[in-house]
């Protein structure tokens, strides 16, 4: 699959910062927002740029390397919680809600049938990956259709109106394939990849270590990005990287959750390395190979709140950030606007 | 003025804890804002607390020592941004508007006679301070009168229904009052203490640096919270004290801002150490002091976002995590209502 990503406009940075500067403020007051609204200016081409249908994607599947032991809960928490997201109970419902963002919650590949009619939209490559300890978690084919689905789903949500997209995951075991990719786009050692998860304490860290270790020995291929794809990812992953890459090639502006998500953009970065120029980084996890993560892709994290809760959550929770950037661009006064006096060093610019 | 602060109902942390605990999440997932859940369920002594009537007060007032040439902005600046304030240009504006906050401008003694229509509430101690460079900034009655204004402005707006109140300020040269009351209340060296304010070079650093520390060689008068108030603070500052001692008394959240609210609440630990355990930090300015300051307040900011603008404009933009906060704890599912499997660790405890 090819994804034709353009770059932002960076054209556009020195009249948005010309704008920024004669709002009725110190330069550079307001810090990150200000690099934010640049960005988001660049992205869209405009001085006046504009959130249409936030939307935060939730990709749910499940792991065969989870049988094996690497999380402390059992597998059937993933369609238990995906229930809970179609509830409304769930983080991810709380703070979506709270904050005016869509949320759609995909089946990627459950081990679980959902109901028809649950609001669940069904793009299930399979019950579950196989487990990657002694063998490829997907086959190409799943991979390549995997791929495509992510790609799919953004084109319909992009064509109803969205123009900023969140992504967000729920998969019993998944961080364990999160870990694995940490460590085979960066070339970072596998301990300092491997983390706690869900909450594991001191022995369960070191059994979920010495199970990765063990499957990334019994791994013999070529290390390409597809092949490690299709072998330690989940089905979940793989979508969010056609996700990802078909949303910045529509120049949507990509909203990066925790590690797992961080996991799948190193992925697509290595498949088109453009589409760093379309993300946030709304949050630093508490899971520890995340900061890992952040350093690689050269990333600030709008929030540090030692959380680490998965489903997207970071996005939800920092999106008024974002839209504080815009509407600072959008909606301040400039200093001839309300006759405010301006510091020598603004007057003689 | 006496104001007697009770202690949040700490007994229900442990209450809170659990219910938190059993959230569909794992232990601790959302790190500092379980923290925030926790410290405002027990401010109102409730397992399901409520945020009513958010509201930012701006305290607006002149300084003396600004004629001195502490700050590269002209004084008129204070009561233009005022004005721009009521015309609804400026940046807490915006996010005001943005996060359903109600702000409320207070003309605390800015010198400048505003319209009686123009929304402003009139709290004027005198049309600006003098300058502490060779005498006290207010007199004695000046300072009670300014700490019983605050008082009572909160009573009203706590009477009216609201219980989180946000403080801001605006005043051409407070960095200046702010700096050297960082410097009396913690301490610390006077240069560490003095920033770049509104936007300084170094060559106007260190002028500021040499007006304050004139200003400081010429104080003679015994090191009291009150007189040291009385000598180098503004009347935004004072009244804000006041506020802040009156809104702990009356069990509010007091949510703080950068280094000149924190200065006043500095200032009124003082006078009674209690109002703290009232008060949530909403971000860590860039203004060098502040940093400083967070620390001997043995706080930790919720955002960093290298921002320096004022008028409570940190705790506009966070003001949504607050909510989130709240809103986990009042609306997620738990694991038995969702139907969801524990971890061992959890069901074991």
């Amino acid at each position: 699959m090819k994804f034709n990503i353009e770059k932002p406009n960076t054209e556009l940075k020195e009249s948005l910062r010309h704008k920024i500067d004669f709002k009725t403020k110190p330069i550079g007051s307001l810090g990150i927002l200000e690099d934010l609204a640049i960005q988001i200016g660049c992205i869209q081409n405009s001085l006046s740029p504009e959130l249409k249908n936030p939307t935060i994607m939730v990709f749910a599947a499940d792991h065969g390397i989870a049988l094996d032991g690497v999380s402390p809960y059992p597998q059937e928490v993933t369609w238990q919680m995906v229930a809970n997201f179609l509830n409304g109970g769930a983080a991810i419902n709380v703070f979506s809600r709270q904050n005016g963002i869509d949320i759609k919650i995909i089946d990627a590949g459950v081990n679980h049938d959902f109901d028809k009619n649950s609001g669940v939209i069904n793009a299930k490559i399979d019950y579950g990956t196989k487990s990657y300890l002694s063998q490829a978690a997907m086959s190409q084919d799943q991979f390549e259709h995997a791929l495509k689905q992510g790609a799919d789903l953004i084109e319909k949500i992009h064509h109803n109106g969205c123009n900023i997209i969140g992504f967000g995951e729920m998969g019993i075991g998944n961080t364990s394939s999160a870990a694995i990719l940490l460590h085979y786009f960066t070339n970072l050692d596998l301990r300092e990849c491997v983390g706690r998860g869900t909450g594991w304490n001191d022995e369960g860290l070191k059994k979920k270590f010495e199970i990765l270790s063990k499957a990334i020995s019994n791994y013999k291929t070529e290390n390409t990005v597809e092949n490690i794809l299709t072998h330690f990812g989940g089905f979940e992953i793989v979508m969010i990287v056609g996700a990802m890459l078909k949303a910045a090639e529509l120049k949507m502006i990509i909203l990066v959750d925790g590690f797992i998500i961080s996991s799948a953009l190193l992925a697509a970065s290595k498949i088109n390395s453009t589409v760093l120029d379309y993300c946030i980084y709304t949050h630093k996890s508490n899971e520890s190979g995340h900061k890992h993560m952040l350093e690689c892709l050269n990333a600030r994290a709008i929030l540090d709140l030692e959380m680490r809760l998965g489903e997207g959550t970071g996005v939800a929770v920092a999106y008024p950030l974002i839209e504080s950037a815009v509407n600072f661009l959008n909606q301040m006064a400039s200093f001839e606007d309300a006759g405010v006096s301006n510091s020598d060093k603004v007057t003689a610019s």
